[in-house]
This record gives C-alpha cells, structure tokens and sequence, in this order.
C-alpha cells in the first residue's frame, strides 16, 4: 500500500491501555498481534506493568526507546488526548483510536474529538477512528483492532479490501464473505472518520496492488464530489468498487443521525452518482458475495445474451425469470451450435436454450461431452455470458464438471457462473476446484442471473466512460458566470440566461404596455402575462391571456392584464407585460438544477403535468455531464416510452432534450458558485425540438 | 396424513426397477428405503433376481404374496404401462412413477401418459409423477424417492412441508432450509403431475396434523380457482403457505413451456390471488428460510411499530431502511418505557428507538439488564414486534441473550426477531438456544425487517379474510343472468347491464335523428355520437360532437352527425345518434373484467388516460370479492394518491369507486359463464361518486 504506508504495514507498533481485563480493546488488540503473528516489533503501553504477556511493557509512548510507526490506543476517551500528546513528543505517524466517547456521545465528546484532531494536526499524525473496530492488514497480520475483528474465524488472505463506517455491520459483510471463500487483504473500520475518512482509503486501496477490488459500507459524506472522483478512479483502474449506502429511507436517516450524527445525503443522488461512476450498490448481504465472486473472473459480457445449461429445468427458469428483470436475454442458439450439442446431449434432453442435459449428466464419464458443449455453447456469437446449472448435483458430479468448466473458463473472455445448491460441507472439493479457476458458484439462479447482470452493466459503464473520459468538465472553460449571487432574476431574466447557456426557450417580449410591440416576427399564439414582484399568482388576477392570434388581440390582452392587475392588486409594483410565444403539442417535462450540499449541482429532469408530484418520476445525474449520459437518465423515466409517441402522436425529439439537459449541467457546473437552483417547468418535448416555456434561475 | 393416508405412511413398499446399477432410479429408492429406516414390508421387484439387497425378490408386483400399498416404478419409460397393469391386478392403492420419458418427451410420450393414467384411473391407482425426483415422509422414513433427496445431508424431522413441481430446483429450496436448521415432515416432487397434483398435496397437507408450514414451487396450475381455495383454507386454518411460482417473466415462461408444458398463467393474477389469500410469495432461497423460520414462533404483530435493539448502528440503519419499504415503523417509545431502559443501558448508549446498548453488552453479567429493556420495550403498546441485533457478538454473548429472549418471548405475544451474521460454526450453542425458543436468528438486518414485514401483512390478510369469509361468494345467488353467451351487445346495451349490476353509467339515448329528444332533464352539457356498426372510429368522419348545450345546438348536431357519417362511408349501416351526458371533471380510470382461462374472472382497474399503457399501473383482484378488497385493490395504483385530490382538486370519492368494483366483481362472476370481457374506459372517478363513460361488455 503506497499512501498510508506506515498505517498498513507499521514496522513498530505501541499499543496504550493493555490490562489484566482481557476485555479490554488494548488487551485484545495487543493479543490478536501477536496471535496473528505481526512481524514488526510490538510495544505493550501501561505504566503499572513492567512487562505484558512477556513484552516488555512501557510508561508512555515517548518512553519506548525505539522508532514507532504506529500507536493503538484503546484507554477510555477521558485518557485519549493525553496519550495522543505523548505520541506527538515520540513524533509517531499514525494512531488508531478504538475507545469510543467522541463526537457521537455529546457536547464533552464533541470538544474532546476537535481537541484531538487538534493535537494531531499540529503533530502531523493521521488518525483512525476514534469509535471504532480498527483494521486488520491481513496479508501482514496486523490486526490493530478489537472485537469481532480478532475473534474467529480468521478471515482468509485474498485480494477484496474492506472499508466501512460501521465496524458492527461491515465486518458481518465480512464474515459472509469469509463464509463464501473469499478472502481479504485490508478489513477497515472508520468510525468517527476525524481524519480519515472512507473515501480517502478507497483512493489509498485503489493504489495498492493487493486490493483488486473493493467493498464499502458507508452512512454519507460531506464530499459527494470526492466520493464521484474515486468512483472514476475506481472504474478507469478496472477495480470493482461495491458499496452498500445506509441511511437511504428516511427512518434509515433519522436512525444514522443518532448513530454518527453522518450527513447521509440525498439517496436519489447516490444512485445518480452509482450511474455515473460504476459504483456497484448492494443492499444485502449474498449480493457483496455474490458480485465479488463473479468479479473475481474479470470476464465481462460483452452483450445481454445468455445460454443456460443443467440439469434442472426449474433452475432455469428461475433464472431467466431474474435475468429478464435485470436485461438478460436467453438467446436464441444458431443452428451449427445446435447440431454440435446434439451430438453430446441425450435426446430427451434439449440444445435449445436452456439447454437440458438431462438428470445425472454431470459425470466423470461425460466430461469429453460436457466440455464439447460448453465449447460450442461459448463459441456461439449472440452468447455473451454462460450460466451452468448443477442444481443439487452431489460433489462427484460437480467435481467433474468444475475440472471441464475451469479449463474452458481459463480460456475464454466470456464468463461463465455456476448455480449449486449442494450444502458446502457435502461439496468442498469442487468448491476448490471452481475457485481454482474463478468460477462463481452462486447459491441460486436467480443470484446467478443478477450477478451475471451486474458484470454486464459494469462493463457498459466502464466503456462508456472510457470513451469520453473528458467530457465531464468540458462545459467549465466555456461558461461566462452569468449570474451573480445575490443576485435575484426574473422570469425573463432566468430565460435569457439559460437560453445563453443553450437551452432553447420560449421568446418573450417585455413591453410596458399596449400599442409598442408588433406581432410579426412573432410565432402565434401568443401568451400575455402581467410582470408584477407583488403579483405572485397571476391567473387568480386575470393577469394571464393565452391564445392571442392578431396584433388587435394582442393590444387589448396587454392593455387588459395589465388594468386586471391594477384593479385586484391596487399598490401592486407593475413592470408591463411579458408577451411570449405559446408552446403547443409535445410533452410536458419538468428540469431542473439543485446545488447539493453534498454533491454540488445536481441536475433533475421528470414527468410534468399531474403525474409530477404523484409519480415522483425523476432521474438525476451529478453535473457536468455529456449527450449520452443525459439519454441514459432519461431511460430511467417511466414516462420515457411517451417521447417516442404513443397512441399516434409523433415521437419527441429525444435527442434534443438530451443536449439541452447536458447544456444545462455546464451551466449549473460553471455557476455552481452562484446559482442556488435552476427550475424550468414545463420543459415542453416536441418532435422538433425542445423548448424550455417558464424558468427560473435562483441566485445563492 | 388423513388424505393420501397410504401413500405416505405404506404399509409395504414394492419396488420395481431394482438392479446391480446403483445408479438406476428403483435401486436408489430401495436403498434409501433400506437406509432411513422404514418400518413397513418392502418388496423388490425385478425377474432376473431371487433376491436384492438380502430381501426377497419378485418377478412382478402381482406375484407379491402380501398386500401393497404403494408401487416405486423407476424402470425406463417403455415398461412403466406393464408394471401398472400388474399393479392393477394387484389392486394397489398408489404408485410413484419416478421415470421419465412422458409428456415432456414428444408425441410418444403424450400418449404414454395418456394410457397410463387410463390404466391407472381404471384400477383406482393414484399416481404421483411421471419424470418425478420422488417423495420422502422424513418422520416415518419413506423415501420413495431418487437422486438428491436420497444423498446426504439428510433432513431434519420438523414440521414443513414441500411440494415442488420441479425436483432439481424444488429439493435445493428444501436444502437452503436444512443447512437454516428448518426441519421437514413431508418433501414431495410432482413431476408431469398426471393426476395428483400440487394443489391436492397441499389441501391433504392442511390435514396433516404433523405439518404446520407449506412451502411450494409451481410453474402453474390449471385451476386457478382451487388455488385460491386452497390458499383460503389455508390461511383460515393458520398454516402459513408459502408459494414460488416460477416462469413469471416473459423467458420464464418460454423456458416452463419446454420444460414441463405448464401453463403459467398470466402472473398479475397470481399476485392477486396471493394477496387475496395470504399466500406468502418467495422469489429467492433465502426468504423461504427466513419467513419459515419466523413463522416457527406463530406470533404476529398487530401493527407496523417496530422496536430495535442492539450493539450496532450499522444494523440499526440497515433494518430501518429495509423495513420503512415494507411498511414498518421505528415507532416512538413511551416516557416510561425510555426511562425503563435508561436504568440498564449505559449513558453512552440510546434509551430511543434504535436502542444502543453499546458494544459488549451481550454477555452472562448482563443478563438481567437485559431482560428488563427486553421486557420494557415489549411492554410499549406502541411496539409490536422488536429485533435484536447481535450483529458479529460471538458465542459466549449470543447464547447469554438467547436465554434471555427465549424465556422472554414465551411470555409474549409480540414476536421478537434477532439479526446474527456469527458463522454457523461458531455460535451452534447459542443457535440450538434461539430454535428451543422459536426465536427466529436471521442472517442480516434487512432480511430481519422483511420477516417481521411478512408476519405483519400475513396477520393483516388473515384478519380481513376471517372477518368477512363470506363475502367472498354474496353476489352469485342474486344476479340474474342478463347476458347471453354468443349474443354481441352494443354501447348502449353494455352500459345498461352494467347499470343493473350496480354499476353507476352516464345516461345515453338512443334517437333515430333530430327532433325526436327534448333536452329537459337530461344533464348538461351533452355529447352527440353517430351509431353504426360500419364505423369504428367516429372522430375521424366527424361522427362526434361534443359541449352541447342547448336544444337547437342539440338537434344541429345530431343532423351533422349523421350527415357526416352518411358523407365520408356512404354505405354504412347508420342506426341512429347516440346522446350523452358528457361527463366532466373528476380523474379517468379504466376497469375491466377479463375472464381467465386459469382464473376464471379477474377484475381490472387502472389509471386511464395517455399514462395508462405507457406505466401499465394497474391492480387486479379475482372476482369476486367485496369492497374492502377493492379498496386494497386501488391502493395499489401509483395514481392512487391523485384519488385524494392533489394540486388543490377535489378528492374523489373512493369508496363509490371501491363498491363499484365490488358490484363489477360480482357481476363477472354471476355471469362467468356468459361473459368473456368487459371494458370500462373511461371510469370517471368523481367527487361525488363513479360514472362509466364507456363500456362493452363482451360475450362469451
């Protein structure tokens, strides 16, 4: 691990508050050391022993004698700053601090935790923790942790890195990965995150050659940007980052809040953010399992066609019934591969697809067979990805068929899975065997399918990214800040900024009044509003005038709104009238620009009309961004089949509310100093075009 | 078992099909016969042998010397007819056709099957299978059965039951179960279900003393209708069923198709029926393991105010967020209840919902404080149930809360539900503890949630089903039979036998031309339609007029009408104008009756209007049903909020929607042998009632 070096692979560590109570975090991090045989030297820390399970035992930190990397401190919170200040004297580079008592117990906590970040920052040591489990190194048997951490089972050497900001929850992510085979390389525990935090460890871990791909538990950040910038990372570098976001309900955030006082954030805007980076979100636990497995293959379907093979037609079914809800197709099978597998298949069984290879295929005897129709199964080209079902296939047969399918997995770009549902204990050689090879078995077909889908949908983000890496900040150069913060704009105001920005808009004309403004030029009908800051609700004045088709109409509509707003609203400020073209047909959306706390500006675009607030039909996605990521967040409306016209209206321009979209996330990133929110409804879909009829723009 | 009684408990056993292949079906059945212990006669049967097995062998059943109950046939497909025409001589009551090579083989097989089940019906036989994997009564050791039923591990003895009509896949939901600790009474594949089926095992199923909780794999049924009676019975008798209905997708049925030829169903209508009956439906292994296991302890919650409790606010978080999407409720504790648990949980912890009782606390020394914040919270009557989260709490912690929660919740009505991720492995103590008690010990906080969830809603469906058994069947003695089949009806016709049935219509009448209707009493305004069977679509030639207010305006466009019509499709068959009151306001629903194959009639509601294909948002129900279920019925429409006035509109009259729906169903099904479909579109849902606009009513 080349950033946090010293943390991870400490030469000498100090651990403070080792004591008789093996209870006790420093005690138990001490031992677990030692048990997992931490090769650097270890300094036991308690001024009332001279020695500490036959080492020797120290006053304080700045009395051991030697150079220390890293110090595990574990007395209770009262006693952490004391400690803290002596590893500042010895100029230690890291601490963990397991003890809780910190930020999230109240006003004393609070004090004591910025004190401490204090200490450390003028000391120049990075600190893990405080409340939390700590970490264990498990290639290097550090474990400079307590708890569930240090007690068996051990957790396997392997190349998946932990993070996560609950030491309780992420480590049984752990132990149900453990449970499945697979091993790990770093187990982190982040607690109260006062120094580092969750996001800085996945950009340390996407570094060190040992992780290949990653797993985190997190609550919120503060630093959507930065979490959106190690996605990135994480997908350009070709390392799987799973993440399971708590907090996503708003019972799920209230019951965060009382836990770390986390800023769990907009969940709408994580998942837009899961889009955008490749990010594989998980929401239970089989799911960190199985994704991690199928990863570990670091084969990708290059399409969504599926051939399923096995013995168990239910199986198959199960998995086609998961695979369509996540884009699977059961491909049709050519005929060569056909008549190549009905040359090894019992004739009472099936080659189409699922292909039935009839009960007890699975064999010693059949392996030539087995192998000539996963061969031919794989060589066919509308086959992306291939699922075996063995169903409850006992170990001989499994075995067999684990020794043919690690053969031609080794060989092919195309990854296979495997459904078992044999109990591990009646199977574990053909467990190997698989693993061997990096075969996933899945506990079901339905996790099967979902896992061959994630390994598509991965590999889309990540060529989709790759494509245009640059077009993210392409818009920032361009912009001119347009608006001002502070600034308030109105309507005419808003359109013409955005219109600056390249999103069509409806023409306005502000007049002051009737007889100044001739209609040719103009696109009829037209609209005639009243402009008045004391006038919000214009219609309930008889403010609002639509239809006008002629220059007399048009005079008498404004002279009219105008005298309504007059009469209805005596004191009222009236600026004139705005006279705009009248939109008409297409489709009713609504757009618009949030500027999150947590992730800067967001861009929001939905259903109009009064499915809006019903539906709650909205996609979003983390600004700037380009054309193509615009389309895919309109794929996410359920609304999306009416832009491509239903009951014989004419399709929408889809094309255009996608550049426009993209427009308005360069616009809200340049200005993401100055503009607060950004509200364009309706935002009309029409088959030439889109045209955005009523906006506005909210300075900060 | 009362039906059925002497195919699983046989007095004698004959198996036919023995040989020295231990592969071979019929030696696989007999062996395991042999090896779990089965007390009654058994008798191979093979004409090569004197003797198999140190047992005396027979050249065929009917030269047994003893009475036989049931026949295992494993012998190959082509000599399945003779063995059963000897079983016939031989008056068994039972066979079980373990081989394949039936129905799902081609036309050879189709007509075996077919002569099969003549000789069988013939000799009064009852068959289980073709192409089956078997049954095994797991307490009396009949394991009349091959394959992986056979091979280890064995099964517990317990009190679930499995019926699956897919052998592979149905045992692998019985082994994720085994591995859970979930013990079986019956384990049953149906196969080619010839003539016992799926629905009759799970009716003899509810008689079985012996079996309290059901769980089934189908594809699909060919009545509808005894599964909706089954599941009534079932859910009145308290049995729990839990049913995974396979091929509910598009591929998933194209796979069912080759697999067994099953109708699948149209899978909308499942969901309704299980909703209708409390059927539990399970989509992945692990939610028959966790509803089976939470179902063990046959407590239900009587609301969705949930407490949580435990030493990780990870796992807090993770329950939350699961349990808000399934309707549960971190509810508020009372004062009382915070101030009884502030006097045994730590100050650093949270006497709120979720209750920290900080790290460590689950251990012996703690026992009788926990006791008292278990007894506490359950005593809160705004909880209903409580989860405990031990989250990675090792052995020594686990099995000291275990005696706790167990003899806590042996006094109590409220179910308790604990969230564990300890490996098996490590905790066998403290879980044998939780089983003693039924206390469920579930493998992660979301699927914690999602079984309190199931109990909640099952006790829901229970509670309306007991309250109101009849309604179910009120309609059909009092409707008359106002359609005949074969005999097409008109707009006007439809709507005038909807009317009769209850339903609520907009007035029509019928006028041969101008002049002949005098506007008084008629509501306006009113809407002017050409009536021919020769135009289809009105609009188009002008053949509608709409807002007519007066009566010149009246008798102008009835003249138009028609002169339009005559105009555009001079040959036409014009029978006259239709008049209308023009319904106006309110929200557009669509309802209709579609009359199943499977189901028999469905009724359907959903939104109308442009959204109506484009989000298919509908909800069905079978008919028929009463008001209270079509009020379940309409909550789960995505508009449904829109029903409740939104964006200042006024709210609907849901309940004139809900009876209407009752009277639909009633309808259908009192003339379901006359009526194919009916077609409501649009329903208008009104502020002061219901009006169908537009309907057909389709005969048989």
């Amino acid at each position: 691990m080349k950033t946090f070096e010293h943390l991870f692979e400490p030469r000498a560590i100090a651990v403070v508050g080792v004591s008789d109570d093996s209870a006790r975090p420093g005690t138990q991090a001490l031992r677990a050391l030692v048990k997992n045989g931490f090769q650097g030297r270890l300094f036991p820390v308690n001024p009332k022993y001279e020695a500490f399970d036959e080492l020797p035992c120290f006053a304080s930190v700045d009395a051991i004698p030697e150079a220390v990397d890293l110090v595990v401190i574990g007395v209770p919170a009262g006693g952490v700053l004391a400690v803290l200040e002596s590893c500042a004297r010895k100029k230690v580079g890291y601490a963990v601090i397991l003890s809780g008592g910190f930020r999230e117990s109240g006003p004393e906590g609070i004090e004591r935790e910025r004190r401490m970040l204090e200490i450390a920052q003028a000391a120049g040591i990075r600190l893990l923790g405080p409340n939390c489990l700590g970490f264990a190194n498990i290639h290097a048997g550090v474990y400079a942790a307590f708890g569930s951490i240090t007690r068996p089972p051990k957790l396997q050497r392997g190349s998946v890195s932990l993070v996560t900001q609950s030491g309780g929850f992420g480590y049984s992510i752990a132990l149900a990965c453990a449970e499945a085979g697979i091993g790990f390389r770093h187990v982190i525990a982040t607690g109260n995150e006062t120094d580092i935090d969750t996001i800085q460890l996945i950009n340390a871990l996407l570094d060190d050659d040992q992780t290949r791909s990653i797993i985190a538990y997190i609550e919120g950040t503060s630093d959507g940007r930065a979490l959106l910038d190690v996605g990135r990372r994480a997908l350009a570098a070709g390392k799987p980052l799973l993440l399971w976001k708590g907090g996503v309900t708003e019972q799920g955030a209230k019951a965060a809040e009382s836990h770390t006082a986390s800023m769990t954030g907009t969940y709408d805007f994580y998942r837009a953010l899961f889009r955008q980076t490749g990010i594989v979100e998980i929401q239970e636990l089989h799911e960190a399992v199985d994704y991690l497995l199928a990863f570990e293959g670091r084969r990708y379907p290059t399409g969504n066609g599926v051939a399923v093979m096995g013995v168990s037609g239910g199986s198959a079914i199960v998995f086609a019934d998961a695979g369509e809800r996540r884009g699977l197709h059961l491909c049709e099978l050519a005929a060569q591969t056909q008549e190549a597998l009905a040359g090894v298949v019992p004739h009472i069984g099936a080659v189409h697809n699922p292909i039935d290879l009839t009960a007890g295929y699975f064999s010693a005897a059949n392996q030539a067979k087995l192998e000539t129709a996963v061969r031919a199964t794989l060589a066919d080209p509308g086959v992306h990805a291939l699922c075996v079902n063995l169903a409850t296939t006992g170990q001989a047969g499994s075995l067999a068929a684990a020794q043919v399918l690690v053969r031609v997995a080794q060989e092919s770009a195309k990854p296979i899975v495997v459904f078992s549902s044999t109990p591990v204990a009646e199977n574990a050689q053909a467990l190997a065997e698989f693993a061997k090879g990096a075969v996933p078995v899945l506990r079901s077909p339905s996790r099967a399918a979902r896992a061959v889908a994630t390994l598509m949908d991965y590999r889309r983000v990540r060529e989709r990214l790759l494509a245009s890496p640059a077009a993210a900040d392409s818009g920032e150069a361009a912009a001119a800040a347009t608006v001002q913060a502070g600034k308030a704009l109105s309507e005419a105001e808003s359109k013409a900024v955005l219109a600056g920005a390249g999103i069509p808009v409806s023409r306005d004309v502000m007049v002051p009044g009737p007889g100044m403004l001739a209609i040719e030029g103009l696109r009829l009908p037209l609209v005639v509003k009243v402009v008045s800051p004391d006038i919000p609700h214009k219609t309930e004045v008889g403010g609002v005038r639509l239809g006008i088709a002629s220059q007399a109409a048009l005079d008498e509509a404004i002279a009219e709104v105008l005298a309504n707003a007059r009469r209805h609203v005596p004191h009222a400020r009236i600026e004139g009238a705005l006279v705009s073209e009248m939109v008409q047909g297409g489709f009713e959306l609504i757009a618009g620009v949030v500027n999150d706390e947590v992730f800067g500006p967001v861009v929001v675009v939905g259903a109009g009309g009064i499915y809006a607030e019903v539906l709650e039909d909205t996609a979003s996605r983390i600004a700037p961004f380009d054309a193509a990521t615009a389309l895919d967040m309109l794929g996410e409306l359920r609304c999306r089949p009416i832009l491509d016209g239903v009951r014989g209206a004419p399709a929408c321009d889809v094309s255009a509310i996608a550049s426009a979209l993209a427009a308005l996330s360069r616009f809200a990133w340049a200005h993401r100093d100055q503009v607060r929110e950004v509200d364009i409804n309706p935002l009309f879909a029409l088959p030439d075009g889109v045209v955005a009829a009523d906006a506005l723009v909210v300075p900060l």
